[in-house]
């Protein structure tokens, strides 16, 4: 029951693509992640997903089309419906996604992080 | 299906202490709010009730203690808690919580706001 300072919180961690969590809502996690390069194809089948970016900017592709993303801006993947996110720089984000959410969803790889890290 | 850009849709309204929504997750809402002097004592007996602060800064006064916040960062007010928020100065605030949340819990008051508006 302590507030949460973004910038504080993202001073803690270097690694990229994985989710540290740093607050809980009921049954659902807020979770910092640094992004950069390109992440996987993925989905999560029983949940939406919803990004914030704190600072830089990102896209998250779908089949059909990209979002673009710069601070300021979030959007929600719906669930099951396939992503890809990616950032030319450094980019920082808030992920709100149920407890135990994986962060490759359906696609198992050497990105899938530990879940359930708080900071 | 569309992506969210939160000054875009703060340029939208201007009623204090009248949330609108602007995206879903799953069973839950994100909903934008403008804040400016005193709202009441209340509280929400069945769920947790986030606060991001994306310009400015308010207060959120707990019965023991009160939480500042500032531009970047968040607060989680669990159940039940009673809480009054308060801001010196017009705060821009995005609120996540369950779909159907009123704002003002279990204190009606004419400060409560028609619910699940959508800007």
């Amino acid at each position: 029951m302590e507030k949460v300072n973004f910038t504080d919180k993202f001073s803690k961690f270097d690694d990229l693509w994985s989710p540290k969590v740093v607050s809980e809502l009921n049954d659902y996690q807020f979770k910092l992640v640094k992004l950069q390069g390109d992440f996987i194809w993925h989905s999560h089948a029983d949940t939406d997903e919803a990004f914030i970016v704190i600072q830089g900017s990102m896209a998250i592709e779908l089949r059909d089309r990209t979002v673009n993303l710069s601070e300021g801006e979030m959007f929600v993947v719906p669930m099951g419906v396939e992503h890809k996110p990616r950032a030319e720089n450094e980019c920082h984000v808030l992920l709100i996604e149920p407890t135990g959410v994986v962060n490759t969803g359906d696609s198992q790889s050497e990105l899938t992080a530990e879940n359930d890290v708080w900071i």
